[in-house]
């Protein structure tokens, strides 16, 4: 069974005002469903990997539209929607329920003859009063740092910024953070994947997503970055679609051997019909936030149980 | 026949705030003529191709001068005529009745020796005092991108901010979204296009001007750059000029198979005599606007009919 | 005869708000000695080319002193004298009534490691504050820009705010429009000029400073600029020191031919001693403002006629 | 014996307002320990080697984890800890009595195609704001320079503003100066190092870290720097670990022969079990602080002596 | 004999207001002894040239420290002492009667695989308030520009803003005017650095300190820079240290001879023993404020006079 966090368990970071550790508090527990771990439906690939993940072969029809993201995400179990704020304007007045993370920054993945750079679209003022003019239910934010690129400096002063001015705001603050660029050989090292992690750390981030290693004994050395994190909790990126059965049991195995948090998936949910997508969150859902066994969670996404 | 818009159809995105909330619903019903549909007379062209587009070989004569662009936009039907601020501040006290669209970037075709990268020459809030003060009928503002290019991210930024700042005061905003630079392959992909199109989206526009593919097919293909854009209304560039009769028939089909809302043409118009150019207006305004075919629409070019 | 302007002849830019037209329209006819022409001497060039054009074979000692400027320009007549800001704090005092034009940029002709880049030394507010402070009579301020170069985008944006900030506050705004950089082949091809001056126009400049084609027909060719620049006035650089008749010819053409608006000298006057120069500023003030021929603009230079 | 300083010894910088003279002095006392010298227990690896420093062979296991540095740094006698204010937000209400230096800026090692940058990623405004939010006893900042990496001149200028800004809220100045990049050829010479040193000084600092020099006759050459940094005390890096004696001995000897006021020491601490980690901590402030010999350091970190 | 300037003797600069110009009399009287010459005790190297120019062969002893700086400028004939404002808050504290100019910006001399960049440690508004917090008698500013340089632009953005904000609280205003970079051949060129006083002069600078030139006849040579600077003061660095006689030789013909206002003296004083150095300083003041002739000055520094 899972563990159901009360107000006293949240360690509150120094960064949130007195004045808005309630609301920090109630977006922690709203984002982790009083567990601590986070599923998030990560929806951002639009402007990261422009039309690539939702039009061709081996992706479902409805996928080219951008409403079949909300649709997933206002029918399936999920944490939290992450997108930017530009399309959650566009069709949040129609998808009001759904709990949303504004991903800050996005570049595209065309640019190969620099190291990679993305800066912030918007504020997090921007968002807090998006926020307030919409009534839509914000949890948090989400920043992509690139270590390793020659810009990576630019990311990390305006990711501690989006950090701190999101927690003087009570929201939640999470790093996406992807070693990358001409002087990172292997991006998928767990030893470098665990530094990653420990940036993040450093720079305040309640959740660090990360990519999963590939490599022997995954499972095992990813522990390295969950450790490195410290008190940051640890999200492993879904990567490409691949086949259910692996696809959930790396997820088991990331949170019930490695001790990651949680997950942020996108391609292995929105590449899929809008039935079979929803039925993908709830089996991640499962394991993430319900503890279920990964035969449990293949049952629900092979739709013989709900 | 076409359908009529009103107010209580209009999709308001999220990001205009209520009390500006009527002006943009009288701004999108205006420019799209309640329809939805946009026709846009283009003559960005001075700063972006200099003086090619208005002097030589097969160029009307008195499109040497610039008032020939105030005199089409006057005389001609249109939704809007988008050009810079600079080029308005001039003339616009002598066409007052013209709607406008303030391009808010613009660059010369000269550089080629980097990436493109094209800055904000005005702020909106600069746009919103010259409304202001000169009364004119601005009805939004216009943003150039260039996806893969190496200063993406600067562009990125800006016109996320451009469309926030413009929807905070009520205007509409348009992205020109052009792959560009040297990591882009061929900008007349279609795949590409509709990746330039889900940019715009993400950012939060109300209208992209994309271009048109280059294919077979092209019309069918274009589909997925519509799917592609969701909520935000797919804009024709009108490229060179080419025949008139392929020129409207390519529009009509746009609009009719592939789902485009519209287009914004600059050459195709003003290379033109003043007469001629005034009825190619509106032939490109009947097909858009008053959902007329292609032969009605060569008819209105040709004067047989107005 | 030259025509005489009446305050209301003039076409006051939409971006100079209600408050200060009155000041503009006095600074327009003040700087064009109500013809709507101007003959500027430009004085800047101890940035732009340092020492060189005041130094050396075939100039004039007392050129090598800054105060040669001052002198010619309160003794010869002019419509203005522009030059950067430091140096005008340092002579004004014993200069008064010298009707100035502040040079907001300058840079050095000495880097051509990379392309032309040139920054604002002063904001106009601080032009504005000078002016209240010297009591001097500054009637506008000018900007270079070079298309083409792959730092144009730096110099449009500051460009556009420069004009925009000189209308706020009721100054005429003059750009200086240079194509240049190693993607321009040509910078005294016709069609390139009439292209640079047609961005100044876009970008709302009053004037705009261009460079004289070098070709066969200059002068017809150079209707191109003209027409393009629409209502913004072409004036011409004066380059090099030539022959006074050749010179005095070149300018004649320029206005009567052309349809320039008046030019900008500075080595064809400064270079000379203090009385040859007077008599030289009276000779293309002559032809610029007061509508003489070529023989009496000589008569003028040559001193047998005042 | 070691001395012992009274608030009136203390020569406060002149760029500290009288209104925060004593709260200056107060965190000057506070982190000499009145000795005027420093051992600063350094913790912003995390960032800088990512992972590297903490985890593999000859690491201790529980080094992995940030919680480990924050163990040390409340039970070994230490003078301050460093580290990035975003781990301090996440631990500090555990370890509130420990002194805290906050690490300003911090990059990665992995950047090695390009001379090194690292950017602040809080400001000086933001750490104050910190320490009134969290009541957390920060007694001053810290930031490095890279001298004659080709972007000196961003840190220089960052640097200097934040020891400013330190001193205005009556905070301690700590410059980390390491000379690095392509123009650098032997960056443990003691003439650059001393160079190093000089540069801080001029920058206003209260202390700089500078690497101890790699050569024949090491303390005696240090003295270079110890004097060329002025009324600015010189703290030495600690570098990789080494053997306890080594390390306890070149301690002494900074102290003792070169006159350095004391020491930053990171990997021969934390890379440690926590006993012997905090044993070390305790060997080498009873050098620096309390003016013991390198035998009487060596029984406390044995664990002969407490 | 030597003139003596009175208050109405000054031409007040136009970018001085009316509230400070009595300030700004008085800083230049006492800058100048009331003589309009200039004798500055230049010391900003140890940024600049880091400890190169403090220890080594032929170098003083005692020059390793950074109070020997202090010692002369308390103890020698000087109109004032040149460095930076972070070494200043650390000793003037114990040497109030020194006058200072603050040396805005500094790099080092490492940089060579880039064109020379050098950015403000403070700004102009931060010498104000230190000025005002610490009561030192603080007569101006300083700051380096490389014409020239690819970066060329930004140092005279900042130098011009530097002047100005000078001038707003009554300081003078030097800039140090170095061609240097790729596109320069050789700085030592008189026609160059003639240019590089004309730019000083455009800035509005009220000194500008150049190289002297090295060729023959070099103080003829020297008299086009003094014209070119106008009424901006030309000041001679000193350079490395050489043959007394021949340095005070130099300084003599530099003022009697080509027409410089004074000098700027950094290494040809500290790198002596302070009795020496102090020495070296009356002589050079003798030169430029007493108006003494090498003989006599020689007799100064050579300790027969006093």
């Amino acid at each position: 069974m899972v563990k159901k966090l009360r107000k006293k368990d949240i360690r509150v970071p120094l960064t949130v005002p007195e004045s808005v550790k309630k609301e920090y508090i109630s977006n922690y527990l709203e984002l982790t469903k009083k567990t601590g771990n986070v599923m998030i439906f990560a929806g951002d690939q639009k402007i990261e990997h422009m039309n690539d993940d939702f039009f061709g072969e081996g992706i479902a029809k409805e996928d080219a539209s951008p409403e079949h993201l909300f649709n997933i995400a206002s029918k399936g179990k999920i944490c939290a929607f992450a997108t930017q704020l530009g399309l959650i304007a566009r069709y949040g007045m129609d998808y009001k329920k759904v709990p949303y993370i504004v991903k800050i920054n996005s570049k595209t993945h065309l640019v190969k003859s620099r190291d990679p750079i993305s800066k912030a679209l918007v504020t997090v003022r921007d968002v807090v009063n998006f926020k307030e003019n919409s009534g839509l239910n914000i949890l948090g934010v989400g920043y992509t740092i690139y270590p390793g690129s020659e810009y990576e400096h630019i990311m990390f002063e305006e990711a501690s910024k989006v950090i701190l001015e999101a927690h003087r705001h009570g929201l939640i603050a999470i790093i996406w953070s992807y070693p990358r660029g001409k002087n990172v050989k292997d991006e998928k090292d767990p030893h470098l994947i665990a530094g990653a992690a420990g940036i993040a750390c450093c720079l305040g981030a309640d959740f660090v997503k990360v990519n999963y290693p590939h490599c022997e004994n995954a499972a095992e050395r990813f522990k390295e970055a969950v450790l490195a994190a410290g008190r940051t909790g640890v999200l492993c990126a879904g990567g490409k679609s691949v086949d259910p059965e692996i696809f959930l049991k790396r997820i088991w195995e990331q949170i019930n051997i490695s001790g990651a948090r949680g997950n942020a998936t996108g391609r292995n949910i929105h590449q899929k019909p809008l039935d079979q997508a929803v039925r993908m969150c709830n089996a991640i859902y499962a394991i993430t936030i319900e503890g279920k066994s990964v035969e449990e969670a293949l049952k629900i996404y092979y739709g013989d149980k709900k």
